[in-house]
């Protein structure tokens, strides 16, 4: 159940190389949060460290210590921000499980009472609405 | 948007205090790993501090870098396992996100190509199937 290497040419990888754009919320020497560009709710973004893995299987846990209080903050920010009743956090490892991007990320999603998650429809979010809800996600680190 | 306290007698603190009996995978002095009595996929296992809180959002940092570690452990063992083709890991915040239990823990799920998970039925699983599947989990750690 060997899975294959790390490929250091997957988008997350072009992001944290700025070959490729994001709307960043947050960044220090060992991670970034950025939005994701197919939300499934509103506020939905991700975290990923800048060490490359494939996944969590993978990963060296020195990086995982220093992501995970990354992503309780950006979990909290984002519930403030949007007013949320709660946060999903998901983590995909391998395609079975719904990754798409073999560089290490944890979804985090504000969720509403009533509010289902939008299936993943391969729709590109408007860039202004990221941008317009990065700007509260920042408002409340 | 302030959640209520920490609940010390909810369901898996008590499982830490030995009040209600569970199917163990795992032990330090930090962390507990225990299969899920209501699998959503063959080897659903939890993972939780013995620090109580309320979920992610309320957690101690130092908590959670001493769990994420264990979490990756037991994702890879389950995987091994159960020859998995990925691991799914869930962690969620208030009941809107589908916290059931208020005691923060993250979800390790097993997932092969083509077999979608079982819903929260409320149904739970045979005993001896859950002890049956902790010792394969328990042979790959």
């Amino acid at each position: 159940m060997t899975s294959p290497a790390y490929d250091p040419n997957n988008i997350f990888a072009k992001i944290l190389k700025g070959e490729i754009p994001s709307v960043k919320l947050y960044e220090d020497d060992d991670t970034l949060a950025f939005m994701d560009v197919m939300p499934q709710a509103t506020g939905h973004l991700l975290v990923i460290p800048k060490t490359g893995s494939r996944n969590l299987l993978d990963a060296d846990p020195a990086v995982l210590v220093k992501l995970i209080p990354v992503v309780q903050k950006l979990a909290n920010a984002a519930k403030q921000a949007f007013e949320a009743d709660g946060v999903f956090v998901a983590q995909f490892n391998e395609a079975a499980a719904g990754q798409t991007v073999y560089h290490l990320h944890f979804h985090v999603i504000p969720r509403h009472e009533g509010v289902p998650l939008k299936p993943h429809s391969g729709k590109m979010e408007d860039i202004e609405v990221l941008k317009a809800n990065a700007e509260k996600i920042k408002a409340a680190l």
